[in-house]
């Protein structure tokens, strides 16, 4: 019997897709890759009928492969979203295609909808890493209602995963994003018992904190001075910025099929994090290497959100992003109020702020009057040229 | 005997000018160019011996010709900080130089130094609009020191303007800055009481208050149902979202000369407008008019900041950016918050939200469960050649 | 009965398409856009059986909305190819639905094939001008062969036109492209016969001829000091450097569909109103404009070649391009030799170049040995200060 | 004594600049810094007074340090002219710089004017490497006359070089540029005697050539399966495009301290492997990487052409540049014809065209009609929704 590989959140959608699978004379394996906060669903998918489960602990390879690049990147979609989810789906299809092939299966199958990002998302990194993989989707193209895999499940006897919820969740290590009634329109936010990991910090105000965060090579290192690895460091902030109700937004934008899309956030440990990283820059790249890493920060972003994590561009962005964290090196102070950060401080051994004789507005250091006044002659002579030769200025 | 005009503040180094000008042989005219927060200064202009003293009122064009494309282009420096003094002094200097000539006067004089960036903005300003006439800076080329020049003032009898204040301040329409001993440096933030238009914001916080602002064309039209001017809105807001401690700031980043400059600031309109337009902006551009528009922005801020608002390169921006405000039109929910805003919700009659049948993730609308299909078949087929030509994904 | 309006090119795809329709029900009509090129086909087109046959010279409309901005942006796709046929998809496409429209049809069809990227440019046209029409696509969606369409006609005893050359063609205003054997290749040319606009130009080699250009605001008005319209010029042009084998090349690039497609091309007006286009600009335009000018223009290029010129992106481009082109007036030397062009020299009343007082390389004018120290102490600071804060150079 | 070290290219200025800096009361060492075409110059060094003389051979230097990724970046500016001079004036700063340090001298010399661009790369890139020496530029600060430096070198009886030359040359291995009375007007191209690279091409043409050229990563590894350093390579395909005239053109630009600069330039080896290199990556590279490239590449001409070569963003770039490269690998076909030269065709093991299963415009093989008709439902979406919310397409 031929072995399918299903990628597996224990939501009513990839649960109907086991039995359904299962009546398509598949053996069916799931796989559910963990990038922060997933339980174990191996007890719910042999309920279902599948014939093994394998959770894989990816919070490593996420932050190695991903996360460390959208931090070097500051990126953000809109100028506020850090990418929760994009970020997290092209990684869960690779992860899984490589399952698949290595347990020998002939087929992955994924749970998306025709309404979403993630099939796109899912089904081109599979057919990047393993395009000899017959590629299932029974929920994008049969359709199933809600009710239909509800009345299936339970024609079969089979365990019927909670469903229907009035928002929908998707919780990972870089944050949470939350879908309702509201997101569909746009011009409400949604109500304040739905947030998560924010969820009290407005009712219970804490009094003002002041953080130091530690970067290394663009990575953090080291948050108050306790040095810890990445992954453990986001989950750390995460907590501890939550409670400040840090890190709340509605991200607004094009999604891959074109229309307009709306969705809630929480990513505390994101902001922060991306806030912190930023200055630290500002302090040790120049304004070109700034300038320049914004602009390739801004394809990045748009191609890991689009599902083309896996276009070789990205690869070359990488390399770029990674030459200039090589002195993004030095200690980041933020304050902490509740529904904000502040960052009140930076310093660095690469700081190019006190490798100058000079002090901006103060003293001249670098250069004498006499060069000013030169400098000052020569930088604007196209602007001054355009003016004498007639133009508008 | 020859006439010179001289940009005037009020402070040491422009009274400084008075004298120093008329023993230079010339007959002082001052100007002082209004964008915010200028009191009257022809009392002491008259007592320092200018023949005359003109305030010109110029937030008006101000607004119409620089904040407006800031808006439409939600142009920060640095991801923050919105050009509260870069984009005034173009303009200023501007006005300056065409009131010189309609003096007849033959030279335009500026107090600034050699330190910072005003010097570079002011002269590249006059040597565009007015060539012809001499430029003096005798404040950058002679480098009188403090003591000299309350020296000079007080042996000729003169007022001595107050000075030598810890912290110096530049307030205007778009926002304050606030430099001071933290900011040479690059660790710390500035004290509590140092800050201006959000001074008492912390001490006694506000209930939250949701706002609505009205754009029309990406020019804001009213706030809370209440039509306005632009920039009476910007001083209404500004009264609003300072009392909330909004839109404070550490801007650091690469002077026009090169080194580092670092800057505290604060703009509560200029922090809430930007937000609630880029908002705005998202439901009713498409993603490829939002990116290109960033990256126009980039450039725009980068020259209006550098002093080369004179660059023709600026008039193609704002052409660009005129074409794309003509569907800006609708009305943003702001939640303001002490230290924060939150945007809760856009709307606009030009919705591409609106437009769609299709619901992002529950409803397909403008394709089917097949085409959807087709689209993921089709999409990231270079990623897919690249992996299968034997490339890394 | 309904009427449906057919783009019809007299090819054997869309002459099969005329009794096709016609079975399904449908009242065919015929319309034919010429944008360059095309002879009348309303005989054929009456033969086949359709109702009416229109014919919309569409050369004028095609270099207002199109070509004028592709000349204003210097737009070529791979540093060669001057975008001819992406170009007049797109409008091809409006024109036959308004066309439609008008006719109170109540479809439109095309006939191009699965295969390329006309389906993509015509449909996303119709979509946006003519949502309420039916689109139809029956030869990329039923996917006849050769064989099959030609039976077809000949069992309705209907005329069968030429179809099967080794070689397709498609020739308009900005040049024409040519398919065969090699191209589906990478590795080799066509034949020196299948040449058409550049045919004889090697065997009989022309005497090198300096021809005058000049251009008002961007827009070509006279050669040799021969005034005409600008679709006038680009045929006269196109006849002369044709004469000279100018304008030759090969397109390798991505499809709109993501494989890589590749097409000789011959362009011989476009070559060199570009090469003399761009010449011109670099001497009245700035540095600064001339770069974002290329950086919009390759945005621009991109949406042009893949079908979305319905993009309003599309239009905030053109405003800027009709921004920077208000200077760009002034008259172009090229040099036309067999094979190539060579632009000798620029002059504009708005030139930059006479502008100034200073002559590169050769006399100061606009500075002093002073200055100029001043300014190469004060430039590249970023890079001094990086270097002193141990980083590499 | 104090030493100095020269970078001496024994024309008149440098030349003059040895007895002037003998009597400033320095001990004079010459260095030549050899990037293509340097004659020895230790005997006139010697004559002049100089202590010591130098060549340093930098030929491969400059190919592994900047013209690797100058081909890898397909730079030139204004879409013509491959920076055949200012890429070679940081390295020789640098180099003379790194030599100075090695003998223990206190300064450095060089004999730019005020008048160029040289002044600026040549004191950038010395104050980076070595900002403890003395930087001395007697010829920009003293601007001595032509006839003054003569005299001042007849009255020592020292030998003075050939001077006054009606044209201006720079040769080096990436090209010759040629100024003189034409360019510094805008309207006329040099005669057709001082071409000097490509002098005899068009009175004695030659029959057409096909050569073919082979990458390795980027770097050009053989000319007609004979394998070379590409340093050679460059040397031996300068010699032939040479012979059929190729690479001519005149360069208009802003220069560094913005005026506009203009000069003519031969560089017949960059032309042929810019043009086969551009075409290689069209075939292995996907369309975002080289749209990211193009950008990228443009950054990276204006720094390097502007003297910023030791800008740390440049660094940035080359690793972005080397990511790409890695499959620049395969094989040219380049047709040279009298004054062009024709790309007909490229192949690669890494090749995207050869690696789909689709034709393009002949076979899908990748999707069938069925995709397609998905995909252009669902691509284009925005511009639809945008029309269909009432905006113009």
């Amino acid at each position: 019997m031929s072995t399918v590989v299903l990628a597996f959140s224990g939501g009513l959608d990839t649960s109907w897709c086991i039995p359904y699978l299962r009546e398509r004379g598949y053996e069916v394996i799931t796989v559910t890759v963990d990038v922060g906060g997933v339980e174990d669903l191996s007890e719910l998918s042999k309920q279902l009928g599948a014939v093994a489960h394998f959770t894989i602990d990816a919070k490593q390879i996420f932050f190695d492969e991903v996360l460390r690049w959208l931090i070097a990147g500051n990126v953000t979609k809109g100028g506020t979203y850090p990418l929760c989810v994009g970020a997290e789906r092209t990684l869960q299809a690779r992860l899984v295609a490589e399952k698949a092939r290595q347990l020998g299966a002939v087929a992955i199958a994924h749970g998306c909808t025709a309404a979403g990002n993630d099939q796109i998302r899912f089904e081109v990194a599979c057919r990047c890493v393993a395009p000899d993989l017959i590629l299932l989707a029974p929920v994008r193209d049969l359709t199933p209602s809600r009710a239909e895999q509800v009345a299936f499940l339970k024609e079969k006897e089979l365990p019927v995963p909670a469903h229907g919820a009035e928002y929908s969740v998707n919780s990972g290590l870089w944050g949470v994003t939350i879908g309702g009634a509201e997101t569909t329109g746009s011009e409400c936010t949604i109500p304040e018992d739905k947030w998560i990991r924010t969820k009290n910090a407005f009712a219970k105000p804490l009094p003002a904190k002041t953080l130091s965060i530690e970067f290394r090579q663009g990575i953090p290192t080291a948050i108050d001075g306790q040095k810890s690895g990445p992954v453990e460091i986001i989950e750390i902030l995460d907590g501890i910025a939550g409670a400040y109700g840090i890190g709340r937004g509605i991200h607004l934008g094009e999604t891959i099929l074109g229309i307009k899309g709306r969705v809630a956030f929480e990513a505390p440990a994101a902001h922060v994090l991306l806030m912190a990283h930023r200055e630290l820059e500002k302090l040790v790249l120049t304004g070109r290497q700034i300038n320049l890493k914004d602009s390739l920060a801004s394809a990045y972003g748009e191609m890991v959100h689009s599902g083309l994590l896996t276009e070789p561009a990205c690869r070359d962005i990488e390399a770029f992003f990674a030459s200039t964290q090589a002195r993004v090196t030095g200690k980041v102070k933020v304050c902490l109020q509740t529904g904000f950060a502040f960052v009140e401080g930076v310093s660095s051994p690469y700081s190019l702020h006190a490798a100058s004789r000079a002090v901006y507005g103060e003293a001249v250091g670098e250069w004498s009057s006499e060069d000013a006044k030169g400098f000052a002659r020569i930088y604007g002579l196209p602007s001054i040229l355009h003016a004498r030769a007639g133009g508008k200025s």
